[in-house]
């Protein structure tokens, strides 16, 4: 095998047909993928809908501490999939790759991959290979599409939060965003900051179990809690408050963030959930979330509110001294590529 | 709006949100995209199986004789999810953007994959946009990914092609490689090349209906006729003998193979299918490419025969002088970034 892509692994021949033998296949094929269709035919949802979501993968560095593009690349789409109440089944991967990139890094991701997908309980069953020539890329960008099923009764939608309902994460906030930026600039504020990026599938059916009148799911990647709670506030056409103290945030990169000017609440997340829940059921999702290991430090962080009638929806912070500021979606661009 | 795409475009906050409102959503948004949860929820196959299908798209100039990336963004993975035999339905798009790309461009390429989208009948359903800074990317790179629904009682494969079995093409090859190559090489050799880029679904759909027992379809892009031949001799282990003098070639096109030492039957093409078929129904699914507007030059190009056991499988080529020789897959890449 090559020592690095060239443009040739991109050609439709017998080039691509290598890199595909010798590093996607070997690494995560199962049945559908290795049939050689141009496109995999799989079993249909027996009741209820499909979900489906796609998200490509950028960041810079492709290694970090935690994890990798290939890992983000996995969970990121699981997770989406999983938000709408979705069992995730099936994985579509696009790889576009620069002239020059390590395969002995692309056999890495491509590992790391299979290692969450199997976590996950997923199919990598579709795949895609395109080489750009060098100064074209960034060594390796990932697409990822899913497919789930959605059981029948469930539906979930960012529309659905009600006065009265709880806000609940499932642990901490800003680590991810913090290893890639500390990682980028070669910071090292404690070795105990690494990415959250997880599967939490498995998670959200639990929670759904546990509380079965759950309104949402949503992952707070770039844009962070803020921008989430922003978005379901707008769609849901409601107010939100959130309780500062009530907000998990690791004290590394607490002071991390305050060091470099960050709000630590617009800090990329991959391996956290948003989740609106009605009041009565609020303990029993909490429960739940704690209940698995990716949910240790979950909590009640606020609540939906009545929005008075003549203004937007509104996203509002307690502070600890009990003052109550604007929680803003996030302008511009504070940390450009962490996903 | 912004002029150019900026780094905060892909940032998960407002500026993001103003992107998506004023590009995509204008261009192509249906209900499913604009409920603005992480996953779309769609109903399910009532009978039969889902098709599965992803692909990126990187070719350079964006613009061409006859097309754009956007329209080889949803024509090519309606046509491989078609290949199956299924009905495409649901599309992604996920957009990587490089930081100065401009805004018109963007709004040009979305229009015209909303146009072939309903050409196509299929609904962009789910996507997602990151922006990489200037340097690291080419303008911008598209991958679709693709759900279709496969008929109960339809089963398509490249592994099912028998003795006996006619291969047939939609059209004539080499079109699209060689619009690029002129395009990109400034050079011009007749007005009348031009890019076949085409959504196939509605002629695979009348093929099929036309001859139910089609063993399977298969469109010849990276690599040509001869890689995909291959392909499905492998898949089939068996062996293809095609015609020279039956396989449809533009003269334009064929002067511009000679001229640039291109072998016609590796030129990619992007509004082609491959089609194999039992001798008895090879007539009424010719019939019925050609009475589909991007079938009028369909043809007979050959068929299956048995192989030696003792050796791997091989498409031979019957020369017009009555000779045969080995048609290889390509080796390498001849004509990089084309779709």
């Amino acid at each position: 095998m090559d020592e690095t892509v060239l443009l040739g692994h991109g050609s439709g021949g017998t080039m691509m047909k290598r890199i595909i033998d010798e590093v996607f296949f070997s690494a995560y094929a199962g049945s559908e993928l290795k049939q050689g269709n141009d496109a995999a035919s799989l079993p249909t949802n027996p009741q209820g809908r499909l979900a489906f979501s796609t998200d490509s993968f950028v960041v810079t560095p492709h290694f970090f501490p935690g994890g990798d593009i290939g890992k983000l690349a996995i969970c990121g789409t699981v997770n989406d999939v999983a938000t709408s109440g979705a069992l995730p089944k099936f994985i579509s991967c696009g790889f576009i790759l620069e002239e020059g990139f390590s395969v002995a890094d692309l056999k890495r991701i491509c590992a790391s991959m299979a290692e969450m997908a199997e976590e996950a309980g997923v199919h990598i069953v579709t795949g895609d290979t395109k080489v750009v020539n060098r100064g074209h890329g960034d060594g390796v960008f990932i697409n990822t599409s899913g497919i789930g099923f959605i059981p029948e009764g469930v539906d979930l939608s960012g529309a659905y939060c009600k006065p009265g309902d709880k806000i609940l994460v499932t642990g901490t906030l800003g680590d991810h965003g913090i290893t890639i930026m500390s990682c980028r600039e070669e910071l090292s504020f404690s070795a105990d900051i690494q990415t959250d990026a997880a599967p939490l599938n498995h998670l959200i059916a639990d929670v759904i179990a546990a509380a079965p009148a759950t309104r949402c799911f949503r992952d707070p990647t770039r844009g962070g809690l803020a921008s989430t709670l922003n978005e379901l506030a707008e769609q849901s056409n409601i107010d939100f408050v959130v309780d500062e103290d009530a907000i998990p945030v690791k004290d590394a990169v607490r002071g991390a963030c305050e060091m470099l000017g960050y709000d630590v609440y617009q800090v990329a997340n991959e391996g956290k959930m948003v989740c609106v829940v009605p009041a009565d059921q609020a303990d029993a999702a909490l429960a739940a979330m704690r209940a698995n290991k990716y949910g240790a430090d979950a909590a009640i962080i606020g609540e939906v509110v009545e929005k008075p009638a003549d203004r937007d929806p509104r996203v509002s912070l307690r502070t600890g001294f009990g003052s109550l500021r604007i929680m803003d979606m996030l302008v511009g661009e504070q940390l450009p590529r962490i996903c």
